[in-house]
């Protein structure tokens, strides 16, 4: 039975309740972050506390999330993930609990925070090989998906399109330009170069995307920050997703039609193998 | 105390919990509708059930709402509510309990059906006659705001921009267009006539805003559904918001300045006096 963190107290996720009137299940008033752990050791968690911080302060939710650190490390170890190979924590606070307005509460609200762990299970590398299937969506979201909110009703409805449509990835257009997953972010390869959409607030500010990004400089594969063009996608010669779970996620096929080659690609491959060497687990051989 | 209903149960409001893992809490996948009653009696609660059944089909939640119009006559008994001037019912339905993934859940899961009941008070005639202030705000909300989802953080920070600039609405902004309030429709007079948004995926169909239309016929009042650009509203001769609890409420002042006369207007007034008379609670005296 899972253990989940909630207002303080560690508790069986069954018992884990929360009022009617929160402001995250009437409003979705509030925000979440995921953080990996590998083999127990969290990965870039500062960077993920930062954007939580920054979207606390959007949000203007009065909360300090110096606890989460230590409540993170718990999760792991009361859930016995200590020595899994890839587990994820979730990170949600609320503003609270109040009469429904659409404003702020006019008195003070304590924050709800909830967090739960669990493993992740990545594909296999010869499933990885094959590579995966995308359909293009549009984008329907707000305009600011930086602030990585709980108001994800546009995001749920895309990711399951992507369903309907026997694929694993929604890749969402607005005016033209692909900007990014239903829960990722993308990268295309041209020639040799690597472009993906410049960290506006029309994309989400991928932590896994800077990663790449700093892979890409690395490794001497130049990298262009820019709109992407829908109609572009037709000429690349790779693409793949990237974000916490999703790490580095191969196109094949994007709308039923081979993107490149039709097969992944040499810099998805280059920038994949960099990235499991870069979190401490690489892969079992030069792929 | 507040007797809510919560998945076919009635009990006090402290007492009603929703699991961390209701999809409404973690991703805002569920919808809600207002529905007005005076002195106990239910307005067009067919029009909102049936708004609300759009809504279902549209998230694909398997509910059948047809218990709902006994619950919402029980809430009003049971929160003594029944000879009350105006009382309103929230109900809100998301696709339930389930583990966290952006796409639909693969298992059927059960909705979660909550509703409560509260009296409204409207300000009085001499609060509406000395009309009421809006600030316009750039909307940045999805572009299926038709559904009523509880996706609403967007419309929570601009109603919240409204309070900030110490007036009682926000006029959303898309693409250079007036389109409604973050929460509820606007219509604008210009000589004899009035104009209001088209009823697009860009706006929510509002059922005032359709009694409003009606009662605009009946008085042989020009009524055009068009776009209203934001640079009218400069011109324009009155203003005001239409919803549930908004009911018509004037705008005097937009951006700090006077809206025609900069006083409220005999259409505003017109179609306020009918809309009283339509509901059973005509106003005391001709304004």
């Amino acid at each position: 039975m899972s253990t989940v963190y909630l207002n303080g107290e560690f508790l069986p996720k069954e018992q884990a309740m929360v009022s009617v009137e929160d402001r995250g299940f009437l409003l979705s008033d509030g925000i979440y972050e995921v953080t990996p752990a590998y083999r127990g050791q969290f990965y870039r968690m500062n960077d993920h506390l930062k954007r939580l911080g920054g979207g606390l302060t959007d949000l203007r939710i009065d909360y300090n999330p110096e606890e989460l650190v230590e409540v993170q490390e718990q999760l792991l170890a009361s859930n016995d993930l200590v020595g899994a190979e890839v587990s994820i924590v979730y990170l949600q606070i609320t503003r609270g609990v109040a009469e429904r307005t659409h404003y702020f509460p006019t008195s003070p609200t304590s924050p709800t925070v909830y967090a739960f762990a669990k493993e992740f299970h990545r594909p296999s590398e010869e499933r990885w090989l094959e590579g995966f299937g995308a359909v293009t969506v549009p984008d329907r979201r707000w305009s600011r998906v930086d602030i990585k909110s709980i108001s994800l009703l546009p995001n749920v409805m895309a990711a399951q399109a992507a369903v309907d449509a026997g694929v694993d990835d929604a890749l969402l257009v607005k005016n033209g330009v692909a900007l990014e997953g239903a829960q990722n972010n993308i990268f295309a390869v041209k020639g040799d170069t690597l472009i993906t959409h410049p960290a506006t607030q029309e994309i989400l500010h991928g932590v896994t995307r800077s990663v790449i990004i700093e892979i890409a400089d690395a490794l001497g594969i130049p990298l262009q920050e820019r709109p992407i063009q829908a109609e572009e996608l037709e000429d690349v010669d790779e693409l793949f997703f990237s974000g916490t779970t999703t790490e580095v996620r191969p196109t094949v096929t994007l709308d039923g039609k081979a993107v490149g080659s039709g097969r992944v690609g040499s810099v998805s491959k280059a920038i994949y193998g960099a990235f499991r060497k870069e979190i401490g687990q690489p892969l079992d051989e030069d792929c």
